[in-house]
Order: C-alpha cells, then structure tokens, then sequence
C-alpha cells in the first residue's frame, strides 16, 4: 500500500485526492474551482479527445469554433434553458481595468449589454443555423465542439465538478424528428461504445426523468457508470431538443413540399468529468490504475545499474529491448529528438505502443518503479545486470497486480499490444462484475433506504410522476439515474425485467417498470 | 474570374472577406468581434495544430490546461504586463443572472475580486510554477497550452485580429539564462520551419525592437511574412522573460550550488492569425489557394453523368481511382461509415491523402468544380463517359492553374503525394520570390515615404532609439518589423548586407545596420 494514499476505506474522497496527487493528474488553481490539469492528466484527455473525434467523424460530423461569450438576451430565449443556466454563470460586465488610484485595480468600460461566459452553446450555435439554414438541401448540419465551458458551481471537486470544464458538444439540425431522433440514440451508442472499450468503464444506457432532462430538451438520454464506492457518475448525455430551440432561434427551411418548417436539433456532450471517472472505476489503494487505451505511457522499461561499467551493458540491453517493442526506425528517431534527455519517449501516432525508456540519472531504481506506478502505467520491464546474464526480464503488469520473469526474446512488438489487449478486457471485466454485484432489485422503500448506505444501483419501481422522485430525492439524496433502455439488466441476483409492470412502494400507486435508483457525483 | 470575389486589385480587404466567405471558412458572430470557425476554416486550424503539437512533442513539450479566469490581482504584479494587457480585456464581476422584472435579465452575485478572462497566462501559470518549482531538479519544466483567448479589440478583422482566437502559448522554466535563451530561439526556429514547410509561408525571423517587445519580455523574437499587398503579418512570436515573471510570482528554486534563484523563463505563440496568413500568401482573384500540408481536402474527385446507365459505370470508374490513390481498405472502411452519404471521406491519419469523391446527387458537375475550387483544393479530378471509354481522366490543379488529361492508370498512391509535394514547393518558392521581388534597401526618409505607398519590406538604417522608430510610425504608419537574424537579406536588388553600419536618415545619427520596415496587419 503507497504510503501517500490514504485507502478507500479510510476516506473514499481523501483516498480521490489523492490518487490525483500522487498521479500528478491536476491540482488547485487560485481560481476558486477552476483546477490545473497537469501533463499527466492532459495527456489522458488527449487521448480521449483522439478516440472520440474518430469516433465522431467516422458518422459524418465536422469540428468548427463558435465564442466563448453569449449575450445575456440570448439566454432569455429558451424559456427552460434560461431556468437551467442563467443563475449560475460568469458574466462579464466590462471591457478593461483601470488604475483605482490605491495601488490596485477596477473594472472600467461597462458594457451596454452584459456577456456570458458559455455555459453550453446551444443558443449562440442555434443563432448562427438560423443563419445556415434555408432550404432541407441546408440539413443536416453535424457540427462538434471542443471548448471549455464554465457554469458557477459551488461545490466543486477535481474533474466531476469543476466551475471550468473542458468538453466537446455536438450541436445537429435535421429535417425530421426521425432523424433527430435517430442522431441522438446513435451519439448515446458512440459514448457507451467508448466508454466501454477505451475506458473499460461499462455504462447502463437510458432514458432521463422529466426533472433530470437537459433544460430545454424534449429528451435526455444519458449513459451511468457506477464507481467503486457505489455510486453513479453521469458519463455522457445526448439530448434531443425538438424544436425547442428552432422555434426559440428560429431556425427554419424550406422543405421537400415547400412549406416553411422548424429544423429538429440535438446536443450530446461528455466532458473533463471522464477522467474522474475513469480514476474511480478502475485505481486500487496503490494509486492510479489507468485502461492502456488511454494510459499516455504503456509500458516504461527502467534500467538498473550500480557501477559505470554495468551501466553501459544495462542501458544497451534496454535499449534492445525498447527497439523490440517499437521497432529500430521509432527509437532512433527519439534519440536523435532534442525533448529526450532524460525519458526517451516513444510515440507511435495512431499506435498503442507509447513506451519510455526512463533514463534519468540521479534517480534510484525503486523511485523510478514508484513514479510510474503512481501514474497508472500498465506495464513496467526492470532490467538489470543478472537479467542481461540471463536474457530475462522482470515483467511487472499493474492489474493484475503481477511480477513475471520473461525472455527477453519474448517481448516483441506483438506481445505488447497483445498483453494490452487483454488487460484493458480483464478491466472492462473487473468493473463489470463489480456492478453486477452492486445491482439489485428493491421491493420496498424501506430495501432502497438501507440499501443505499452500501451504494449501488437499485432497481425499483415507480409511478412514473415527479412528485414522488422528489420526495426519495429529499429522503435519501437518491435520484433515478435512468429509464433504462434494456428490458433486462443483470444484477447480484440473476437478470431482472426491468418491464414487467408492479406497484411503487413509495407512492403505492402502479408503474410501469423499474427505474434505476442511486445516489450519484 | 470568380464572380463572387472582388479583385484584389479592387479593393484588397474586401477581397479578403470574400475569399472567406466563397471558401466557407468564418463568419461574424453576434457577439462584437467574435468570429465562427466554420467547419472547413477549423480544418485548417485541425492540420495547423497537428503540425504544431508534433513539433512541440518532439522538442520536448507536454500539454496542459489552466484556468480561463485570472484574479485581477494577478495582472497587477508584472508592471509592464499590466499596461500591456490589463487595459483592454474582458471582465467578469458576477456570477449569474436573475430577471430584472422587465422580462429581461440582469447580473446578480457580485465577486468580491473581479476575474479576467485570459489575454494570455503567463501570470497565472507562473503562479503555479511558483508552486511546482522547488529544487533545479524542478527544472526545466517544458509546457504547451491549446487555448481560447481574449483581447477587447477595438477595431476587428475575420482571423487577424479577433476579440476572442485560438492559439497555443507554450510556457517554460529553466534553471540558466542560455537554456531560457536556447528555448526561446528553438521555438522561434520550430514556428519558421512550419511556416515554410506547412503553410508555404517565407517568414523572416528577428527581434523585435523596444516599444513592440511583449509586455513583460526582455527580448522578443518574431517571424514576419509578406502578405500579397506588401504589408508585414506579424505570424508567431517568441519570448524570452528573463527573471521577470520568476521575480513576479516567486519562482525559485534551491541550485546546484544550494543557492536560492529565481527561474528563467520563456512564452511562445501562435494563433488562428496564421489562417488569415495562409489566406493572404496564397490566393487569387479565383478564391481560395491551399497550400496542401493544410488543405483538409487535398484532391476531389468529381464524377460526371447525365443518364442512369451513365452512372453506374462512371461511379464504379471513380471509385477505381480512388482505390488507387487510397487504397480497397480505406474506402471499404469510408463507405461502411454513416458519415459518408453524399461526400464520401477518406481520410488516412498522418498521411496527406486526404481524399473526398463527390456523391451529391442534385447537384450539377460545374457547380461542384465550382464548390471545390472555392475552397481551395488544390487538385480536382474529373471523370466522365469519355474518360471512362478512353481510360484517362481530367486532373486540374488550383495552383499552377492546370488542366491535363491523364492516363487513369497513373493516378497511383505514389503520384498524389508528390504531385502534393510539389505543388507544396511551388507555392513556397512563389511566395519567396514575391517576397524578394517586394523588399529592398531604402536610404532616404522620402525614399521610405514614396516607397510605403507600393507595399513591401524596405530595409533602412536606424538610429536604435525609440523616438525615431515612433516618429517614423506616427508619419508614415510603418513599424520596424524587426531587426533580422540574418547578416543578408535577398532584395529585388540582390543581396544587402544589413549589418554594415550607416547613418539613421531621419535622425541623422549613426545607425548599427539596417531593420525592416514596413506597415502590418
């Protein structure tokens, strides 16, 4: 257990914050809660951001860049949107400072109109399709956003919730509410597939409650991920806007019968929050457990040596294995890179085989193994002078927790996927079972009360009405995390049908089927 | 001649806006000098960044983020950095909206310290350096930024000058004054040789003189291009800050001589600028000219037909070329692909054949030249019922204007990289002959005067001090752009020697070598 963590059972959140810490995946700012993501951190993002805009631009859509500011009237425009963002938000209210005369400075230049900082840009992207679009030959129009985005929270909490976020936001306009429709199921698939198989996180797909929905949305589809401390994180959402916002923007086109109509629109986003989740489904009380797919280093090969004369050999031998891995032309071309002095880092693009050769001096062997663990690096190779006698080397995998002696000869450029391969399964297996285990169905309102301070998610019925989501709401800080889309999700105690109609214990009165209940980030 | 266009002979700066506008690249936004990326504009900016974050990687830099919002207090602690930005940017002294009991809204919360939105965070990460900085083995730290930033610009221009822009801002520590100064003319170096090689733009490097350095910098190193109307754009800088933000914010570290020292520092930048860069290097009175490194369609094949039967053959011969140049799995993989209905995609990651066949039905041959052309693609292929029957194919380039009837077969993966490869240079070596043809040695004040009026670089003594270089801005609206690096600089007179001291002609004073003058964007 690393001394600098505290384990999960002590403090689940301390046990968080730590884990960030000692993984130097971010740290406070003296914004109050704006964070810092540091390289580390970062560099997950990165990958993230890759793995999704493939995924976005394999169905069709295109990045473009719309401001930052939003004028405040805009958000007066979407009845539902303005109760949903206006409250909390950056205004700016003027256009420099000026000397106040005491050492300091003021705010000068007041503006006519007030700007707000983005919370989300469905107005301000609303506004520039009514411009876009005339005619059905203008639709669709599938555009994506990375940008940061920032709503005023107060209580806030490295990567889940953050006053400044970073996010990408597909905003779409369609000709038929089929096939908006058809654009928001299809981005909610994108998003659980990526979570799944890049993040190894599984996620339940559904539908949002009426008091959950985006504000503004006619439906909000999301996908749930549960963390390790039973709790659910909301990992993405995908939100058809009907014409909500076309009316409210006026977008409009002349269609296929020559009859002025509304565009149907849709946003879907997921955000910086990924990261915390991905800290919470997978890390242990060692620290940083990362899914190869977004580990920014898979495998760091550490030299060990005392004397100058084994150094030479040692280095030499690593180096031969490093040029197994990733091949003669990659590790030559890091050498010959000015950004190598000390970690010779390689980086093939498109490639899984992100792989360093930890060559800083001054450095003892145990620290090294303990910098890269700490940082989640799927697999570490000690080599030493006893390895180079015998051709071996010291294979150490992060989950499994693992130590192997191998033949050298054995890691080549394919082992390496390979074994990544199946750790990133053996992970998305783990979180899995973990779930299921952590799911049940409740009968009784009694069930959820108690069952609750275990966490989980619970499977009970509901009348379908708000008012009795509310009072469990305020009872127990449980939501309903989704309408699932499965008829049947599998828990600790068997598959349930989810369908199968019953009676809500809270209310007394019928529903039609169960809901998935948690408390969540 | 495009219809749509006015010729730059015209009126330049409305030229400009319509090569924009035919091109698809921006558009203005409701909120005052904020623009809209449009999706082809931003894939430029995609490919400019791609460029960009590999060189940065392979000299050693990472990625992070930090935050949008600086406290007022920060701007205040550099004294020169604060009349450099401080004066006009965005502020937020709120934190939400509430109605105004008139149906509008109004800003409610009132922060007790004002934030700025971040003109650029040297003050900000410097603060956090401050707080990751502790011994030299700290040192050096070597991050890049991907970020928004605001100005409050007054007076706007589409890409040059926005209120809000993208850029990255790298920011580095270092524990001596030559690896800061190393630093900071590597960058410089990494910025010119992408100019040239990927936006086939010559760039001039130098120092900037006195009154145009960074506010807060001790030496300011640039890269200048010639835009087609003679004027200087200022295309990326380089800082060196010497101790200045280290003494500002505290960052100091404990030496190899266990001395306490401040740090040393660097800031280097580049913006959506370079886009309005490319834009005025290389087109034409027809529109768009893309050089290809950043064209994010290389080459469009266009099919032609007028009957059914026509059809089907002439598609299934299009498709052959495009399996040619791109290979039976990347088109399988592009048509399995939901995002391809009409413009069928390919897009091979890291490789410059970035490919589209043109699928749109209802839409006549000429118009999709037409839509091609306008948005710069540098080589269009169009295949009919004749080629089909003859086995050719008509292959038109953007630049030089060619068109030439090719044997189909020859349309291989080998040709379409070096037909880009060349095109590439052409460009290049275009623009530095315009570049030569518009510079020369000016020796009187007159000369100067007469010679502004034409456009272009004019290489004239000058005394070194900051009166004559404003007298001379005031009077002829011209700056000195630089003070270049190198000793010779090519004229359209041939080769001047620009360290060969003389005498200052509006001073009358003696004069180091002559700088570079001339008015900018």
């Amino acid at each position: 257990m690393a001394k600098n963590i505290t384990p999960r059972a002590d403090d689940y959140p301390q046990w968080y914050l730590d884990v960030i810490k000692a993984g130097d995946l971010a740290d406070r700012s003296p914004v109050r809660g704006c964070m810092v993501i540091k390289p580390h951190g970062f560099g997950i993002w990165e990958l993230i951001q890759g793995g999704l805009d493939r995924r976005f631009k394999a169905t069709g859509h295109t990045n473009a860049y719309f401001p930052l500011f939003i004028p405040q009237s805009f958000l007066a425009k979407e009845a539902a949107h303005v109760e949903g963002f206006a409250m909390e938000c950056a205004v700016v209210t003027h256009s420099g400072l000026e000397q106040d005369g005491e050492g300091g400075l003021k705010p000068k230049g007041k503006l006519e109109e007030p700007l707000v900082v983005r919370p989300t840009s469905e107005t301000v992207i609303g506004h520039m399709y009514s411009n876009w679009v005339q005619s059905w030959r203008d639709l669709p129009i599938l555009i994506n956003q990375w940008a940061n985005v920032v709503r005023w929270e107060m209580r806030t909490r490295l990567f889940l919730r953050t006053m400044e976020f970073l996010w990408q936001e597909g905003h779409t306009a369609h000709e038929t509410a089929e096939e908006c429709e058809e654009e928001t199921r299809r981005m909610l698939d994108v998003y659980a597939e990526f979570a799944e198989n890049a993040l190894a996180i599984p996620v339940l797909k559904g539908e949002k409650t009426e008091s959950e929905r985006f504000a503004g949305a006619d439906r909000t589809y999301c996908i749930e991920a549960m963390m390790q401390d039973g709790k659910a994180l909301q990992a993405g959402t995908s939100h058809n806007l009907g014409q909500n916002f076309a009316r409210a923007f006026d977008i409009s086109f002349q269609s296929r019968e020559q009859k002025q109509e509304h565009a149907w629109t849709t946003s879907w986003g997921v955000s910086t929050r990924l990261i915390g989740g991905i800290i919470m489904t997978h890390s242990d009380d060692d620290g940083l457990i990362l899914p190869p797919a977004v580990a920014p280093v898979v495998c760091a090969i550490v030299p060990i040596y005392r004397k100058e004369g084994e150094k030479e050999n040692v280095l030499a031998y690593a180096r031969k294995i490093l040029v197994q891995l990733c091949g003669e032309e990659a590790v030559a071309a890091a050498e010959a890179g000015i950004g190598n002095r000390e970690i010779l880092n390689i980086v093939l693009p498109g490639d899984s085989r992100r792989v360093v050769l930890d060559l800083r001096d001054g450095m003892r062997p145990p620290d090294k193994f303990f910098h890269w663990e700490q940082r989640g690096t799927p697999i570490r190779i000690e080599v030493g002078p006893r390895d180079l006698e015998s051709g071996n080397a010291m294979v150490v995998s992060r989950h499994p927790r693992e130590k192997q002696v191998m033949e050298s000869g054995a890691l080549t450029s394919d082992w390496l996927p390979s074994t990544l391969e199946t750790m990133q399964t053996t992970l998305l297996e783990r979180a899995r079972t973990f779930r299921i285990q952590n799911t049940r169905s409740v009968d009784t309102y009694d069930d959820l009360k108690a069952a609750l301070e275990d966490g989980g998610f619970f499977l009970m019925h509901w009348d379908g009405t708000s008012e009795t989501e509310a009072k469990i709401q305020t009872e127990t800080k449980a939501t309903i995390r989704c309408i699932p889309f499965d008829d049947a999700l599998e828990t600790v105690n068997g598959t349930v049908d989810v369908r199968e109609p019953g009676i809500d214990p809270v209310s007394g009165q019928p529903s039609a089927g169960r809901v998935v209940f948690a408390r969540s980030y």
